[in-house]
């Protein structure tokens, strides 16, 4: 059985749509009630969550969607999960929703527990955890988890005692206390929407216009020529890759200030599923060694599973590993990885507020990790991935204009490719939400899958067949 | 009956500490196990919150404390509150919680009944909300909505597309795309922990540190003399306001960036409980019209009935209302209120994230607030506090030293004072936990009161007693 017939006997067994447009007519009237105290502008339709099962989303007009979206890539084990529905009856579970701790001075006695379950699934050579709320906050708390870590090495060490000068001078926003140190991060990339989060955020304007932000460099990410494995296009990614390294190297080198921390992710996905090699994430890793950088992988999106691996970098062996890996998302909780007990602050109340997470994520993401590992859900993603990879090369063949740059081979279900425009990008993820699949966009002419860990061949054939009908239709 | 009793008929009558010092043996055990996966040297004790009910915390040792620090400020109806209980077996609760949705893209069909309930305890002047996860998120989103209403504003309204030089500098994080605007927060402010939210905080130097921040200013908040309602203090008082109004303007008119907006709490908590008055929040709001600059006041700390009116600032009526309000804590979600239609940014995606916050906390800050209203707990905590206040002068009169500055008078249970010294204060706070009541400290030698709305007559004798045995053995 797959893990979707295991947990979803019930689950549709092909989408319906029943309005003539989407949204239909009671999604409209909702997204305009919800208008009245909420931002519902970006709103596809209003969902129905009692309706949806596993794979499948049905909206309040009784619109029953194939999802290969799954809220922005978070959704790990399809809707109405019913080992997370179990969950919720568990006095762990209430204590942490009707008894929220402030976790850094109250822990629960149920943390501990909580966090070794969490801990299972960590990255290979990653042994800690710190907890945040959303991608963002992950980012921005990897971020200034690696400018202590960084500060105290250039003062000498963990036991040196912070001058008067930086004690005071850091109450003005000024230095030393409040030191110049910047984050490179990349052109595309995606870390979130706060400010110094926002700051290596490289994506689109919309973004970050009419924000201050951190006078922080940008990279440049590789781009590869597909596929991949021809000897020619080998050569010249290799190409790529060292011209992008050396570009890396030659900003810490001589950027206006210290460059603390390199933060990038395997593949920078709202910025349009742009892959990074393992000889590239390697030679980031030789580079930041070499300078004294703080290196930080961002798998808020990349990670969990589905791209095959339980954590995207894992396929590049980085040796030693990369010092914080961030997650959130399909994890439904946030936070960092990390290893070195020196990038635990050298005294209290340093990396610490209120609540110090959230349990009750926590908690959710610790059975989500157990599910996918006692049901082989990343060697499924994997295999479901290159099944449906081989339609979309037989597609991309047929159709070389509409399918171009097609990538994610070997990534499990974490594939896109690029259409001509994006006005056909926009036109074709339409037709598909018509033709009853709701699938997602990233960049200015990408399609990007990210369906759930459940996501099986028989969801695939489907997939495969209402995107050969919309490419026809557009 | 009292709320206490309404909701919490068994109740501990009394607290009862078994352990000879705190945290006791089992809590040691356990802080220390937790210390091999998390940052566990702030913990006081562990808790075992399953035998936690209403006002009272009970630990791992089986030590029970009266509680008037409730996590840090954030418990509103005590511990194991049956309402909160009953909500968790709700449909609405499975959903946001298995099957979480982001709310921008595909907002369940319960997501305008929720808000629509939060907003019914929205601070009076404000008709909606913007959601995020904690308090410095709150700050954070609260802040991007007054930098992009003011760059509107400047740009000349917000049918004005941006330039292309925009467009183009604000990839590299510079302006005009990314301006230099800056927000006035105040000395000693707390308002979070990332980047903006911490360049605003200013009321201790490890929560900063070692961190880059932006080159924004700190105004001076008023200090005054007590008790305030003297002919003399009075004068002096005012007199105060009227410096630091001062300062505020100067500040504007003179910063080396253009400020876009103030931020300030009502009552600086973390930074030592100093109260501003309705006089000098009025005169924020006088020089912000004046000079067109947002007004912002953080009520994450302050907001929720503890100060005996739904929300801290309502106590100033000021006149037109502010135009942002930021909530957390108590609230147990986050995120901002505001009146203007045009707080909304003129495009869609402009404060936009995957979760666009937590609809599982918003449900139960929507029955937070139910509860508080169906049971008058703001007046019961106004009432509650008086009752209070009144014990606490007649300490004060008998150890001046030990309870000066006094103050929260008619603030509800938001009461605070100070030691003479950091030393005596923490050996107050130590005290009274070994006599069975979990207090906490803010700034260098001030203990603030903070417990939850169901705290009643009888707590408030319990407390008093343990203080007054508690000041005779320090």
């Amino acid at each position: 059985m797959t893990s979707a017939e295991t947990y979803y006997p019930n689950e549709p067994t092909t989408p319906k749509v029943v309005t003539a447009a989407i949204p239909g007519p009671e999604s409209e009237r909702q997204i305009k009630e919800l208008g009245t105290v909420f931002d519902s502008r970006c709103a596809y339709f209003v969902a129905d969550y009692d309706k949806s099962t596993g794979n499948y989303i049905v909206d309040v007009d009784n619109n029953v969607y194939l999802d290969l979206y799954a809220q922005i890539a978070s959704i790990a084990l399809g809707y109405n999960n019913p080992k997370l529905i179990d969950l919720l009856s568990t006095n762990e579970m209430k204590n942490a929703l009707v008894n929220r701790p402030a976790s850094g001075n109250f822990p629960a006695k149920e943390l501990a527990p909580t966090l070794e379950q969490v801990l299972k699934v960590a990255p290979k050579g990653q042994t800690h955890v710190w907890s945040g709320l959303s991608g963002s906050d992950a980012n921005e708390l990897a971020i200034k988890a690696a400018f202590m870590y960084y500060a105290q090495k250039k003062r000498g060490g963990e036991t040196v005692p912070f001058t008067t000068e930086e004690m005071e001078s850091v109450m003005d926003n000024q230095g030393p206390g409040a030191p110049s140190f910047a984050v490179l991060s990349f052109k595309k990339a995606f870390h979130g929407r706060l400010f110094a989060s926002g700051s290596c955020t490289c994506s689109k304007p919309i973004h970050k216009l009419d924000l201050p932000a951190f006078d922080w460099p940008h990279a440049e990410y590789p781009a590869y020529k597909y596929p991949l494995d021809t000897a020619e296009n080998a050569q010249l990614n290799k190409i790529e890759d060292d011209r992008c390294l050396a570009i890396v190297e030659d900003l810490i080198k001589t950027w206006k200030n210290p460059i603390a921390a390199v933060l990038i992710e395997p593949i920078q996905s709202e910025g349009g599923d742009n892959h990074a090699s393992a000889y590239f994430l390697q030679g980031l890793r030789d580079i930041t060694l070499k300078h004294d950088v703080v290196y930080i992988i961002d798998e808020v999106q990349t990670g969990l599973g589905a791209t095959g691996s339980l954590w995207c970098h894992e396929y590049a062996n980085i040796q030693p590993p990369v010092d914080l890996v961030t997650f959130s998302k399909k994890c439904q909780s946030a936070g960092y990885w990390f290893h070195d007990p020196l990038m635990v602050p050298n005294k209290p109340y340093r990396q610490f507020n209120t609540w110090c997470g959230d349990t009750a994520r926590m908690l959710i993401f610790g059975t989500i990790g157990e599910e996918i590992l006692n049901n082989g859900l990343v060697d499924q993603t994997a295999r479901v991935g290159n099944y449906m990879f081989e339609k979309l090369l037989v597609l991309q063949e047929k159709y070389p204009e509409l399918f171009a740059n097609l990538r994610g081979q070997n990534r499990g279900t974490f594939i896109a490719w690029d259409l001509p425009s994006n006005e056909l990008r926009e036109k074709l993820l339409k037709t598909l939400k018509l033709n009853g699949c709701n699938v997602g966009g990233c960049a200015e002419k990408s399609v990007r899958l990210r369906p759930s860990l459940t996501f099986d061949e028989k969801h695939v054939d489907i997939f495969i067949a209402a995107l050969t009908k919309s490419v026809t239709q557009i």
